[in-house]
């Protein structure tokens, strides 16, 4: 009784009181009862994810802006779409994305799973005319026919673009990045922080960083989503710099005007290599980020030596990334589909 | 004596009469003195070859054109470089492209390692200003210090162009496609092939083809350059439709006379995943090429049921793909000095 009571002040609380903010990344990400992990499913995704026949004129894949051999993202301020058109967005890293409880700066998508139908259809990412001229073209694909099939045994027309959104979302549920030092330390292992970094740490949490950034992938609950104004208190200096208000966030998706300038809270896992940062990627470094996030957020002046440990401690959550093999895009054969 | 000149018979020729037009694929590709192939210089190659950040905007890699998880190209008539722009060749296949005497589409890179550094300051492709300019960002990134002195650990100073290039080289050399079932029929197995295929294999020889595609990699000698003039024979009609001439192939860089229209020797593996066809990627399909080629190189109207034969005979030399681990993109941190 007295456990549940602790649970539900937890819960109510926003965060596990019991474990305190900071926790290690579990070793699976939560998967929909409706979009079970198989091998097939696994590997269709990652095809997928990495052919750029996705895109109108064939130059965009998913991992074009999400790129997998590097931090998840693609280290500009904002991606580059089909015929060079700019996103107004910094891509997201996919790593860890599948502990996100919901997708997008502006949480617009629920799961990865409808995230991923989005960039194939948006005029200045993938640029399709729409989702079934996408089927077409992977329609005339017999290896990619072959492996929807496999991936989706029970199905008589298992070709579709929710299958194919599923699958992406499957292989994206893979993209973990364990064993960070901070994981190794949560676990038991006190000497794999050092000194400065265990400051950070500290500091994180008294300066009050984690009020929003907790959990295991620093973005709060698992389940429920995390919106938080940003910023919280305007500053003529740093906006004329940053210009970050000029997006007004979840705002265009809700049009409520409390939800003008707000995003989901972004995790801090791997960030060490995901500059430029923020909604709009205006600030190119970290310490930076940290300076700024702490005056926007928390009204506070950190000390030079201050924003250092964070830096620290913040550069102790970049993970392990596992091995990944390529996959063999299936060829059409003979002939090619993509036209300008 | 008699086998002596026998070989002087067969150079001579053009060709090695004493095993026909037709032979299967060396397993490795022949390494210059300079450059020979070790892990740590494969894992580099590997590595800048997946790396956008050797473009101006971080968007365009090796990869984006000549794509490893495909046929080696980019389904594309012309690929697309930095901020949308359309270069005016068809990328050629990085597959087997180690078994090419000369690169490029005009053979102006004697080696790999030469035409590894031309698309890294061409401003239509990967747009840098300069090669000092790619270096400067190589050796910021800790990872590739490392990674440079282990591939070249004799030398002072082993971060420079030359060994990006050399790396990169190194690493195209091992990709080669064993084991197609041309290769099997070659070395034996002679229901490798079906009836329909060894007709076009037969055909290819009797209406001339391979006068110029023979060999391993069906371009002519591994060591010579093999250049043809195309068309041979100007046709108006095709002219009109395809657009041949208006590129004057080799002439771009000699500026004689006699190599206006004048490319290379393409390869035919895999060459049923690598549409569409012919310098500007003009035709799609390769029932068209093949029947393009006849009518303009050699005079000659094929019949359908010809370039069906042929066609397939083409479909049989696609080849085994070794599996490829993806590398990690070693990691800039904190910063990013990616700027539009």
């Amino acid at each position: 009784m007295l456990a549940r009571s602790l649970v539900l002040l937890s819960f109510m609380a926003g965060h596990a009181l019991a474990e305190g903010p900071f926790q290690a990344l579990p070793s699976k990400a939560p998967v929909p009862k409706d979009n079970q992990m198989t091998p097939a499913k696994i590997e269709l995704g990652k095809t997928l994810y990495f052919d750029p026949r996705l895109s109108h004129n064939g130059t965009i894949s998913c991992n074009t802006c999400h790129n997998v051999m590097a931090g998840g993202d693609d280290s500009r301020a904002t991606s580059v779409g089909i015929n060079g058109q700019k996103g107004g967005r910094s891509a997201p890293t996919v790593w860890n994305s599948g502990f996100l409880p919901v997708q997008f700066w502006d949480g617009r998508a629920p799961t990865l799973e409808a995230q991923a139908k989005g960039p194939v259809t948006n005029p200045i990412e993938m640029g399709m005319k729409n989702h079934d001229v996408a089927v077409e073209r992977l329609s005339k694909i017999p290896g990619y026919v072959e492996m929807f099939k496999k991936a989706f045994p029970k199905e008589a027309n298992p070709l579709n673009i929710d299958n194919a959104a599923k699958a992406i979302a499957t292989y994206e549920r893979t993209l973990i990045t364990p064993n960070s030092r901070f994981d190794k330390y949560m676990k038991g292992n006190k000497k794999a922080l050092t000194a400065q970094e265990i400051r950070g740490m500290k500091l994180v949490e008294e300066v009050g960083c984690t009020a929003c950034h907790y959990g295991p992938n620093f973005t709060g609950s698992l389940t429920e989503a995390n919106y938080q104004k940003f910023p919280q208190n305007p500053n003529k200096e740093i906006e004329k710099k940053y210009n970050f208000t000029e997006d007004l966030g979840r705002y265009e998706i809700t049009k409520q005007d409390e939800d003008k300038n707000v995003y989901r809270v972004q995790t801090w896992r791997n960030v060490a290599l995901t500059a430029p940062y923020f909604h709009n990627g205006a600030v190119k470094t970290l310490d930076e980020a940290v300076r700024v996030m702490a005056k926007l957020q928390l009204d506070v002046d950190l000390k030079e030596d201050q924003v250092q440990d964070i830096v620290a401690f913040l550069n102790s959550l970049t993970g392990e990334f596992p091995k990944q093999t390529m996959p063999r895009l299936p060829g059409l054969t003979n002939t090619t589909f993509i036209e300008d």
